[in-house]
């Protein structure tokens, strides 16, 4: 998306962004649909659940209210694929890890396989850090949701642990880091993202605060990933679904990447859309459940 | 809430709505909230998880980012003690029959004994035996999604057809409705009120359509209550907690009673405890999730 | 919506409801959209605003940051047109009267002639005579947001006044309610329906309390609304969708009948139209703003 | 916040974030509350409206049912004042600009003097200057709504345009951005900070892509505000919110620098005082609506 075609070598159509191009790159400049211009846009390439037909009918938007059964069951069928298949990249706002069993579902997930690569921003690495340190998420417990004592230091506390030992990797391979998130993603040598934002405290000395070198470091996961789940973050799922292509060329030919965007709100899942990730699935709920429910229904469904 | 104390037969305190009130009656007056005009406000009689008493915390307030996995364990807790020693009271929004997943777990917790009341609305009723008839909630086949042709009559025929045979509970006991929540509830004599609103299709013949009188049948079973969840439902939640005294008297003693409410908006949380209901604990979710989650993780506690 | 056609007297087709269906009546039963079954729907009668028809663009849906500067324009206009020419029906929340600016300002378009017929429930009665009496809504007071001194009895004061002296009408007429919307309309002889609700304390004796009786007063309004104005109450909102016709034959011939529904959430706006308001207009705002805008908007064009 | 305090020249002392420690500062380490080690937390320093001293009242909580007349009369008394004598920091979401009428109102308040300072990001400058030269927003005309022609690839033009000519600045001096608010705040030389995003398009030349840096030229202008409002935009109500010191030396002596917030969600509201913005006042609507309105306010009061 908010990309250009580029023929590289005289041959090769390629993808790139603008910022990309060089002078003299031959770049394909259709300004019509049909393909009278140079440029077809083909959007029947593959077959979408679609709307009723009929002039009336209820319950045609998505919402809270739309039934999710059928999503789970297709996820879990489909991240089963994957696995082996696949590559699936996971989108992570903090939210996850500011509660026990949705930090703990995740890393499960992990370790049984289903997480090839990951998005996330400086929040996610610290609170899940924090976690691991001090039991707690901006200071309250995880599970008891008690606030601790001085608990909003902690947050800063494990940043400047991190910062003394000189990365995340270093603190995780150091023993440091006895559990979490970050600390399954390294142990398994997952790749992973942390891109910067102007919210950062610290931030981590792995965040690249540079955000067109983190959209860079992003796409190069984006375009292995044949499925994506985000959680949670907006601007995260945004990001990824602007460097998304639609479609992935696998030795068996043509699918559809998958993107799955799991969030509270019907404005976020709108959001997206109206952004130009047409073909994104919003499942509307909270992401602690999300995660509990998915790796609960996994492990049912392939112990 | 919104009561009245009168002394009955000169001696014995109760508490009455003011539309019950009659010429002679004793009512206790005081306006003032420490006893000195005959009213003494006590509202330390249980202990509650209070809020951090530093001057300075993070994550004060309940949102969708609160942690919840201890909010599932202790209600997983009180559910398999109410089931034999309390009287658990749901109080129910449509969108729980909207999704065929959360459809079944609720029949499965009436089935293994978590639920002896209901307070729901005409929707909840009609779509649940619209997806016993037809598969379908408002036309959109309850696990495919899918529209089916001419599917916006569903709701009604299922109207009709309880006309034509006279009530919900003769229709369940003649075969006609072969699973779903009122079926359920129906079968093991679970008390229900199904109270009337100028947006009810129909309604049901059980529907009672008088305002004041379905507050009076809900009455009579909050009283009873001693747990109280309610999910996705706004105007039942603020009704039944109106209705709700905050602690029940049992042959053990004096207990709290209660009040669970599920709903995936911060708004509602906080208009439930702007109007009054103090102690209300909320849960920020789809209802789908949650009833999926408190079924398996009751069953899982307590095969 | 959700009715039937019925031939009167042999020649006259007019739109019933089931419940208002007699034995013999002569229903129009086709089940087809193309007329070959005796029903065609027609749902081109209108031109409406419609969606790009390229396959890719931005924005297509609705949403908090979807532009309104064309809808206030509008409105004015189409406001100003049904002063003269129309029948201007408004459904109210309570939140309406909880803010001193939005009071004040729907009463100034009552008083100048936009207001010809209101829905609301019990708590806008209440807490705008509530305001009335004691400067508050449910305890705080309306400008400074002051929690006042046992302020939680003032509602219920409110109520035991209006009880005591008979009805909201007498009360107004003998000059107990100097100010407000209540006031207002009764002063100008606007026709209204309060229907009543399971949440409600009182109610006041204004209010009708069975459900369908308070639909049959609703749909004599609704029959003759040009322009329906919904303002934060989904309750009410939905029901008045269902009970609107979606044109309106006039002297000058047949009109569509508008219906806008402002509220603060996607979610509510999403719902109108799942249960069939397919036509309704959604702003998205909080109607504090947006009254004190369209009424400043009117009297600037039309002073 | 989330800073500590350095004695500097071993005498003022000074707050310094983490990242700007060198070796041998003199940091204040205390870590309690009450002075006895070496801080002390003083919270009352100014007198901020109090939550009700009594054990029971309705409406305690934010929400969009809070009446906010109150708040936009302080607010224009506020911008008087702080016009003459203090310095008024605007923090933008893009919503603003998709909107002609507050994208037209926002320009009225820069060319009366109530704006000193501006942050934003990169999609609020671009859409700002899509608008100027296409009329649109994401492609979708801003007042009309409809969608044009080839309309998704309008802000890319923008950038492009930018881009050849060299920065926004440029753009805006030699004429080629005719009208809006980047043009509005560089013709009057109101400094501003567009920080770059992982979601950011181009971006365009201007924005600061790292996310360090740009906390650094924010942070000079948050330390200069007296008052900072911020419009739709959570990342950087946030980010802002953390840079802003809650008070400020004057020659007048020591004042609180205020922060409104103004959003459509709760959960916003609440986020903003979950990441430590304590003193934030919160107006929950649409940006769109309080920009024109308190524009028009501003004008009637001091024409």
């Amino acid at each position: 998306m908010d990309c250009t075609i580029v023929l590289e070598g005289g041959r090769n159509p390629s993808v790139r962004e603008f910022r990309h191009l060089a002078p003299g790159d031959l770049v394909a400049c259709g300004r019509k649909e049909n393909g009278e211009d140079g440029i077809f846009v083909h959007t029947g390439g593959f077959r979408f659940p679609s709307r009723s037909m009929e002039k009336f009918a209820f319950r045609g938007r998505l919402t809270r209210e739309t039934s999710f059964s059928i999503d789970y069951d297709e996820l879990h069928g489909l991240l089963q694929f994957e696995r082996e298949s696949g590559f699936i990249l996971w989108v992570l706002g903090p939210a996850l890890v500011f509660d026990r069993d949705s930090r703990e579902s995740f890393v499960k997930l992990i370790d049984r396989g289903y997480v090839h690569g990951l998005h996330a921003g400086n929040a996610l690495a610290v609170h899940d850090i924090e976690a691991a340190l001090f039991g707690t998420a901006l200071g309250q417990e995880i599970y008891s949701k008690k606030s601790t004592h001085l608990g909003h230091y902690h947050h800063l506390d494990a940043i400047n642990r991190i910062n003394a030992i000189g990365s995340i990797r270093e603190a995780v391979e150091q023993g440091h880091v006895a559990d979490g998130i970050m600390r399954a993603v390294i142990s398994r040598s997952i790749p992973y993202v942390l891109a910067g934002s102007i919210r950062d405290d610290g931030p981590l000395p792995d965040v690249v605060r540079d955000a067109c070198r983190a959209q860079d470091e992003m796409r190069a996961l984006a375009r292995k990933a044949t499925t994506v789940v985000a959680l949670a973050t907006q601007p995260h799922a945004i990001a990824t679904g602007n460097l998304l292509p639609s479609y992935r060329v696998t030795t068996a030919g043509v699918r559809p990447a998958y993107f799955y965007n799991v969030d509270m709100s019907e404005f976020v899942a709108a959001k997206l859309a109206d952004r130009g990730s047409l073909t994104a699935r919003s499942i509307l709920t909270n992401v602690q459940d999300f995660v509990v429910t998915v790796e609960r229904g996994l492990r049912e469904a392939c112990p």
